[in-house]
């Protein structure tokens, strides 16, 4: 099967998930900028949570790019990942209302987690699909980024309990790495 | 007429559809761990739904990779199709927020079986216009999997009414069953 | 320019305004058959207005079908059809809302009459673009249907304010007159 | 890289930004004309915004429509676009919610200065990948339009709090320069 869909899909679901989170800011009643300064938290968590499903795009779209075929398994795993970037929103609505509280902090932790371990679950998937030797399975390498993000998430979510803040730092690391696009995709695979 | 714009007009609906459920979810306003407990009912529905949705996805991608051309009736066939899923949020939200009643339990199912009912008539309708010896036809076969699953669920409905959980279960085993993509027509078209 | 991107939008746009519609389906709290009571009316307008949203998108793949090139003023007049058909979720939640209130039933009809109009301007747009002799213009003709339409609108709105039901019956007549797809088009351009 | 999927992924966002914000138009409890009163200025910010995000939308069209191939650093400036586009319907609704009071005007303004801003850094990426020579170079030209935009925001946002009304003139008045299809490149790149 080609992947043509599978991508169409997954830019309709990431194009959704992007827009309505905006929608968790509810408009404040005031007119001040004492009215504003809840919202600062929730617009703070917003612009992380943007980043986030941003970086998720842009690595789906390089991950995709070399990909020549899908079949059933690499379908499931994208939905898998998909399942776990549409709870950002709720997370992110939870972690932003209640400032910072330990546990939306290490939840919000949690579902970055799980959305990282399907990305590598959707990769190795493709990879098995390709082939050791295909564009994929070279340009992903070792897969450093990937591992190296779900050991500080796993690091960030106890610290959520101690300081919210080391967590919240821990997460806004992740995002700097990430930040860089794939470039072990873009640069192996020769574009 | 291309089925072009009927893939990418079904992505687009059923990639809201599958996020938009999410919104059922609100944000609870504790942070404690009792604060999730009404959450986790929501949850385990979202799940079921989101599974549900993904499969009626992956199949009407299975479905329309055999197909050459579509025709008006097709249109309509799958605008129907859409019309119930697009009320799969709805019937989520109100038997997760109902703690499981008889009846919205039931209406689950009815809104289940009658997208099961619109999926055999979109697929019926292509094979009727792609002929009996087309890769279609013979990929649907005897479409087995389409008519236990609407005798199953016409069971289910009234067992709400005994126990919500036997109907519950049984919406699961019909998940289950269409769990594994629709590999007759990925293996007969001999992809 | 192509007229890709146009039909990409264009379905991204009306795949929302399908679908968020029925969040104006609020989840009813009780969990009998009473609590489904008030939901009656607000789900007989989702499915009037689902059937027109539909009948739009049918349209306008069927329009755009044999459409070459599109220009700048192609682009507005399809964002003006896209205006008025986003207003639909807006009064379909006031009228089903209000029970049928003279005024709301006879803003739902203003809307629909605007977005007729859009229709109309962009379909002599296009056939201006192209000329009287191309496919496009020969399929449109006289555009019967379009100007029947218009004028039942025309006389369903004031209709509202004497009694709601004729107009609503108006409103489902036009309907009936488009479900069959414009098929002028579709035999005409020789599909 | 080819453009589709960020074009795709744009046209997603966009349709959902343009559609959601009609949502933020709550269906009032009335049903006679007064009811309608407080929903004037709401519905007069939504026109305005849905014209500014056609624009973009338009215009986003003709930009990509001369460019052959993106990299990391187009997507990202084109998030950036996207993430101010996605404040859009934030801000319309805390500005029509408060009867155009200063600070909301004022931040819609700025929100608008942000998109235009960002919409000039994805232009000038795309050109210094594509070259000085380039066609989308050519058809950019001087970019008038773009630093006038600008500069009258930047003389809007303080008038909000004079006036609000002038300011609210002043994002009229760049809609109104806009509405024009980027002309310069349809024309230069020989369509």
């Amino acid at each position: 099967m080609g992947k043509g869909r599978l991508e169409a899909f997954s830019d309709g679901v990431i194009a959704v998930i992007i827009t309505v989170m905006v929608l968790e800011m509810k408009v404040p009643h005031g007119t001040d900028l004492e009215a504003l300064a809840p919202i600062v938290p929730v617009f703070v968590t917003y612009v992380l949570s943007f980043v986030y499903v941003a970086i998720y795009w842009n690595n789906h779209h390089h991950l995709m790019h070399t990909v020549q075929h899908v079949n059933g398994a690499v379908l499931w795993a994208n939905m898998h990942l998909l399942f776990w970037l549409s709870l950002v929103p709720f997370v992110t609505g939870w972690m932003s209302e209640n400032h910072y509280a330990a546990l939306p902090v290490a939840t919000y932790g949690i579902v970055l987690m799980c959305a990282g371990i399907a990305y590598y679950f959707l990769a190795h998937c493709l990879m098995s699909t390709h082939g050791r030797d295909s564009a994929i399975a070279r340009s992903l390498g070792a897969d450093l980024k990937g591992k190296i993000s779900v050991v500080i998430y796993a690091v960030a979510i106890p610290l959520a309990f101690v300081r919210w803040w080391l967590a919240f730092a821990l997460y806004v690391l992740v995002a700097a790495i990430w930040f860089v696009p794939d470039t072990r995709i873009e640069k192996r695979s020769g574009q």
